[in-house]
């Protein structure tokens, strides 16, 4: 069926144009019966309001924004639930665009949204940004912008983060009460605060427990499973080799389980593992995975509802509004 | 920084604005090196085209959406990266919009893309959808759309998808050939035409292997975790238990693996089983599970291929351009 415009819409109900935008925008000018007729019209003949239109106007796009590196990682498919979670409540799409870790590619994500696509974005930066004039263009703009996970420290805005540090904190004393002497730290990025705070927590539960990290214990791994497997490789053939692993990345699960099967190394008798992870089959791994769950649902959730309360009251403090939401060390066969 | 509109812009080059508009839509009417001054001066000054405006003047939106259940399953989010490596390569944006797996929620993304935001869609449809008329509609509307893997079949576009029928015939042999005799089926949803074609490859084989399949070993699954641990609990428990399971969707496993530790049933001793998916830590899963790896990166490319053909060339027959991409059997631990 062809959609019609608002004219044609008009035509069909012998109103003026006026009338039946006003109808459709629920304005009181217009009686309670009209605007029932008007609705139940432009749902029989399928009118469609034109979002171009109606964005000249000054209306509201409807839809949010969500940027974040990929969705083949459990923490942002899960995430992307909580946002839903709050947007379907308010009537608002949501429109995942994905960097795939690419700083450009979340510049011209950013620069897009300035055209008024949408009313709101929520992000998680990629591994590649280190500076944020992106993120404050686009805010100052009007498009208020929440970020969660991975956050960039400057920008002025609410921040939706869990503990990273105490949790790096937990897993690496969780390993040391284990036995693990020579722990090592597998990273994400350089760059990014959140891994930062990581490895602070990693390099602080190592001290306070005596044990030195060499450099040669932290590693910054890539994107790929491949380069990822023979860095781990790498690591575990060297004669010092750790006999402990922090692991800040969901995918580094299957590179470490391989290179240890391929080595003769055994989890947990020679390796003990413990992963940032929301990977539902760490119960069914071979050995389980203990691992660091981050509360991927309650951080999405949260984000969102910030971003509507910004949305409704223009004058809220978004950076007052930041919020750490903890995560919870869930100890399975991988270290004990 | 603020980013400043066309007549900024004009003004800034003391240009005038119908020169500045020809210079970015690149006329033959301006001159090589205006185009550049207007160009190098766009991007100093930070101007973004408004996309509402140009979409008025009948340009297109550079958008394409991808409609899909979710992202919380692997085939998906491997068959977005193959999506985007062509839409990257052709300058798009892609916008991801997800149904959860609700009818209500396809018909409001689709009847939201009618109003130009996006230039053509690549979709996989949710367990629900059983009529087709708000594809066809959008479709009638002048809005290219492709379906991948889910599809429905009276919509007359480009479908692609793998070989279902044939590739559970393989995998439900290929248990035979284990020595199972009570070989179960969990599908996904009655109303799919994907899953109708895999539960038929599975009752041919077990035809031709002499096989009776009693409609207790057909079970269509839910979209939730524990809900499908109770039905595979629920089946294991039957006194003539299944000893062999083809399982149409990735997160059946954790269910079926939980489930059969739970009951002290061990895999594949005393259940087999072989599952269409395309999880990354099929081979580290206690034990490794055999699968039907399905080319979901391959599809998305694929389909965002044609759907490209289709908007420059827009009398492409659609339909003719419908392509069956094989999958694999990947057999493991958990059939062995």
């Amino acid at each position: 069926m062809k959609n019609i415009n608002i004219r044609e819409l008009a035509q069909q109900l012998n109103l003026s144009v006026s009338t039946v935008s006003k109808a459709l925008n629920d304005s009181h000018e217009i009686s309670d019966e009209t605007k029932k007729r008007v609705l139940k019209t432009a749902a029989t003949l399928n009118y469609v309001p034109n979002p171009y239109a109606s964005s000249l106007r000054g209306r509201k796009s409807k839809n949010i924004g969500v940027v974040i590196p990929e969705v083949a990682d459990s923490f942002f498919s899960i995430a992307i639930n909580g946002i839903e979670s709050v947007a379907k409540e308010k009537g608002y799409h949501v429109l995942i665009c994905l960097t795939h870790e690419s700083f450009e590619n979340e510049k011209n994500i950013l620069k897009e949204f300035q055209g008024g696509r949408v009313d709101g974005v929520i992000m998680s930066v990629s591994r590649e940004t280190i500076q944020s004039d992106h993120i404050s263009d686009l805010i100052s703009n009007g498009v208020p912008l929440i970020l969660f996970d991975r956050v960039c420290e400057d920008v002025e805005t609410a921040k939706i983060t869990t503990d990273d540090f105490e949790s790096s904190y937990k897993a690496t004393e969780h390993l040391v009460a284990q036995g693990c002497k020579k722990i090592a730290f597998l990273g994400i990025s350089k760059s990014l605060s959140l891994n930062s705070k990581r490895q602070e927590g990693y390099v602080q539960a190592l001290n306070d427990h005596d044990l030195k990290s060499g450099n040669k214990h932290i590693i910054h791994c890539t994107n790929e499973l491949k380069p990822n497997y023979r860095l781990v490789k790498k690591l575990l053939q060297q004669k010092n080799r750790p006999d402990g692993i922090v692991a800040s990345m969901e995918k580094l699960t299957t590179p470490v389980y391989t290179a240890c099967a391929d080595l003769n190394l055994s989890i947990p008798q020679d390796v003990k593992m413990v992963c940032f992870s929301n990977l539902e089959t760490a119960s069914i791994l071979n050995p389980s995975l203990t691992t660091i769950t981050q509360p991927a649902f309650e951080m999405g959730k949260t984000a969102a509802s910030i971003l509507f309360r910004a949305l409704k009251k223009t004058n809220l403090s978004l950076t007052k509004s930041s919020i750490v939401i903890p995560s919870s060390l869930m100890i399975r066969s991988s270290t004990t």
